[in-house]
């Protein structure tokens, strides 16, 4: 049985969707995982108890402590120890869960988990957050979406490494196609950093489709598009923008294409995304989360942790370093 | 009589469909302007005559040497002084027309402007691209929409004053809300010269709004969105994407939002943006260019310089720095 440690402080609108949201997981569950919820105790079991919940795939263990969104990293892990944030990746460290979830402070999150479980690889300098994004043509892995910023050329190259073993061990994509966010197809284009990241993943192990442009992320030309946590955080945001805006404009079109791009572009259905490069399953969900989307975090949680994703993409990534 | 010269091998369809596109333009000016197409006079000449144009709005003058989308700016303007590019930046210096559009090389564009045609102040190092982009609410003006990388925080400040008084002078919004692009509310977020940017325009004489995200370029939270030309070429393309998958999904939506959609955010209706800061009206228009593009592009030349936005904008930029 895998259970799932979720925050229950984590998000704007917590802790009401994070418990509605683990209710609706579990109850689709089947039975498969559990879920532990690490908050103020009397709160959350207040609250489950308002949502009618009385099973018993949820268990709850005390964190008082309350993760601001704004919060430094290094002072959550020193001193909110008893956050909820904090609690979930200890819980996994010790072997009690397999997943840790949070929607609140990504910063904190990002640091708790590598920290915490700790890198695959000591080569592996920055973990990136590996996020699956919607395209014309399906899906592709956006790395970093937003975990670092102003980034090495050699870390760019990590990126694209761990980008590139995550598609083929989640999306089951064989040498996966990655792609370079740049402002041209030219190697001479773009920032320094980026120009002498081209030149770094022309000789990696992967298969480099070159420079891609913002176009390019929209229509599904690579698998993989790697980039600056800075940029990858700006396109998501824009991915999420542009379904607000055509919800705004046109509404639910109840159309084949319409359902399908429901299905595809509501960010909630990705339902998060993983730290790459740890030893564990890590997952940072929207801060903007509703029910739904923290549902889809854990059943995300869950099928990382299952098929022991991150295991298998620190193997992959040790193999080729 | 306002004369605007038009690259006639500028772009990835041309001369073809600038040719085209200039005739267009002129059929539909009520005799305002004059187009000098600039380009192999005998081939342009010839076209001109297969398009059956013959009327007199439209000169030619010869400017045989091609430019390659990838040459060096720099080897532009020195060994390519009788290009098309060169040429209609050439005429606008001399006083012959007093715009210049090209949907070519943008480096070799941006180049020829700012060392030719000169900068509205010393003070202004690195003139940005003011692009007005479709949001929710209406447009925005993205600064700087690429033409320059690595900038320092003082370049971005100039990004923001530009961007400002451009919103001002040719969109007619009083006290435009400046936003700088980032990964987060929060100051202390992004890169460091994003977040030392953020320092300097909180004392900058706009309105400044803080850090805006992705998703608020999208849904329109700010009349400028202030960035790194790398992230706003990304922006830019993005927003293309968006459209052209719109339209793979859905096709024409014959409904009012469809048709608004379709105004907005059709990326041809832009028809091309200005660089800021300087003597002149130079005009970069989209490498993908078609013809109703170069023509809206003329167009948009047309305005520009029958409103003296550039003067109005340098004169603003001067009063503030």
């Amino acid at each position: 049985m895998i259970s799932i440690a979720l925050d229950a402080l984590g998000g704007d609108f917590a802790p009401d969707v994070v418990i509605d949201g683990a209710i609706k997981a579990v109850n689709g569950s089947d039975g498969t995982f559990n879920i532990v919820l690490c908050g103020p105790k009397a709160d959350v079991e207040a609250k489950l108890k308002q949502f009618g919940y009385q099973g018993n795939a949820i268990s709850v263990v005390d964190a008082p402590d309350p993760v601001a969104m704004d919060e430094h990293p290094t002072d959550v892990l020193r001193k909110k120890q008893h956050s909820g944030l904090v609690t979930c990746v200890a819980l996994q460290k010790k072997g009690l869960v397999q997943a840790s979830v949070s929607a609140g402070n990504s910063g904190a999150m990002m640091a708790s988990c590598l920290m915490i479980l700790g890198r695959t690889s000591e080569n592996f300098a920055r973990p990136p957050i590996g996020c699956i994004v919607p395209t014309a043509s399906g899906s592709s892995i956006l790395v970093d979406a937003g975990a670092n910023v102003d980034e090495k050329p050699l870390v760019l190259k990590d990126f694209a490494l761990a980008g590139s073993v995550f598609a083929e061990c989640h999306l089951g994509i064989k040498n996966p196609k990655v792609g370079l966010l740049n402002m041209g197809e030219e190697e001479k284009k773009g920032p320094v950093a980026v120009q002498e990241a081209h030149q770094l993943l022309k000789t990696a192990p992967i298969n480099f489709i070159g420079n891609i442009e913002g176009r390019d992320v929209v229509l599904g030309k690579a698998d993989v598009i790697v980039c600056s946590g800075y940029v990858g955080n700006v396109v998501l945001k824009m991915l999420e923008g542009f379904y607000e805006l055509h919800q705004k404009m046109f509404g639910k079109i109840d159309t084949p294409a319409g359902k399908k791009f429901d299905e595809m572009w509501d960010y909630r259905t990705a339902g998060g995304a993983l730290l790459l490069g740890l030893k564990g399953t890590g997952i940072i969900a929207h801060g903007r989360s509703d029910a739904k989307a923290i549902e889809q975090a854990v059943k995300v949680a869950y099928t990382f942790a299952a098929n022991n994703v991150p295991q298998k993409v620190g193997e992959k990534l040790a193999g080729i370093q």
